[in-house]
């Protein structure tokens, strides 16, 4: 859609200076509205691009779907459809025509259930009722059907130690805009990236991501690396899991529920990567060398 | 509560160097489910502590309320009563007494229209029904119930880019943790910080500097600067438009739709404010020298 980034007119103040106007380059921030069978089901504030990921990442995210052939196909309301099974969307989406390209209506296989049209809200208002944040996590187990806990992958501290220079390298829009964050996929065995996607919020970068890793039919994404550009928020471990991702890593800190339910998961969860260093807050016994 | 930072052990690992096991530090993530007269209105992820001005804060920002008066008080669910009227909460909330404070039930003032149980959602949904951003602005404007671009307050470059350094100065946990977004609000002729808040959400933290403002009856905030830590987002553009606030500075970088909405609101938004220099994306005339 080429709307990743987009220009605007800047003055920039530098003191003892004169002003100087220019243009700058800024990440593009638009809303996604996320429509099942053509209800309604959340939006989203996520940079275009890749939106059918960004759906079937949420789906998976949220307990809707686990498997590649639970997606069917998505279209961008009054747009292009794009046709997944069998043809996966690998490139990037049609070029605009009218279209606002801000609601995408899926359409899941017979005999997936649907959600509820406040299904998202509901699971977040029974994950908090009042108790602590455990309850959050047991509401978080019971709907994951993958078992981290049993990936008995492991990875060198040297190739987990070099992902967040690999991460960045793959950033095609954040140089520009300084706005964007990241979420790589890496294999835990070789250090390859599998799939690279940016976004003004993390969640989506990651949703975007787990999506890929759906329609590819790749998911539980045993024997993986997902390196993230920012902080883990209990969001994010929980995305991670729902995906059945045995590994996250940040480079920066992590929340104190990021860290309670990665080690009630099995997840193995970094975070401050950087250079040569690294601190693991849980299942630190994936990480070898 | 102090329930912001928490201790976890912790494993660092060190390339060519053994590991160290220890105890680190973390920023406390947990849900906080807001209630308006006993009925869920929505949950958050934050850093518990200044629940009161955080509800207050949402309230604010999602239109509901827009003066002090019209936000009675507020109770942790199980827990002890938080009256805010005529007694203001200015110090800690009370010490846990088996009570989670993980929900909290909103009084407001009779007269005061009751959010429908969707509402946040509604409003979003109607805001991306399919036109582009300016679908989303326009939406904002209309539930905004003050004149930003009216208020003609100036700020010298020289005090602007020195809120970053005073922001982080007043961050107690930020230090320890590395996980936690500020948000400060400061008068914008003196420099004064009027009050400083810290969350592992940015909109939190936003929102409790905003509910503060609400709750000792300082909404509109004419003549204010809200200084951000991180990144500007849409959301934190509506936030502050919501609460009156003229000038929004951030560390980082804007979104698109944050450019778009400060213009049009009449908001002055600055980005990338780092020691002698700032880029200005909208309304500029307010910043001298």
């Amino acid at each position: 859609m080429g709307r990743i980034t987009s220009r605007t007119p800047v003055v920039t103040v530098r003191l003892g200076h004169e002003s100087r106007r220019h243009a700058d380059v800024l990440a593009v921030e638009e809303p996604l509205e996320i429509r099942v069978a053509g209800e309604p089901l959340a939006v989203t504030m996520r940079t275009p691009g890749h939106d059918v990921e960004l759906a079937a990442g949420f789906l998976v995210s949220e307990g809707v779907i686990s498997r590649g052939d639970q997606f069917r196909s998505a279209i961008h309301c009054g747009g292009a459809a794009t046709q997944l099974t069998p043809v996966r969307q690998t490139g990037p989406s049609p070029a605009p025509t009218g279209n606002t390209y801000n609601v995408l209506d899926v359409t899941l296989a017979p005999g997936v259930a649907l959600p509820a049209p406040d299904r998202a809200r509901r699971f977040y208002t029974t994950s908090s009722c009042g108790i602590c944040g455990t309850a959050s996590i047991d509401a978080v187990r019971t709907v994951s059907t993958f078992d981290i806990a049993g990936d008995a992958v492991v990875v060198s501290a040297h190739l987990l130690a070099a992902l967040p220079t690999a991460l960045r390298a793959q950033q095609a829009a954040f140089e520009k805009t300084g706005g964007l964050h990241a979420a790589g996929l890496f294999d835990a065995a070789t250090g390859e990236a599998l799939v690279v996607r940016e976004d003004v919020g993390r969640h989506n970068a990651v949703d975007k991501v787990v999506g890929w890793a759906l329609i590819n039919n790749r998911v539980p994404l045993r024997g993986t690396v997902l390196q993230v550009s920012g902080r883990a928020s209990f969001e994010l471990v929980q995305k991670a899991a729902m995906a059945g991702i045995p590994i996250l890593s940040a480079v920066s800190a992590p929340s104190s529920l990021a860290v309670e339910l990665a080690v009630s998961s099995g997840l193995t969860l970094a975070g401050f990567v950087r250079d040569d260093r690294m601190n693991v807050y849980a299942h630190p016994e994936r990480i070898t060398g």
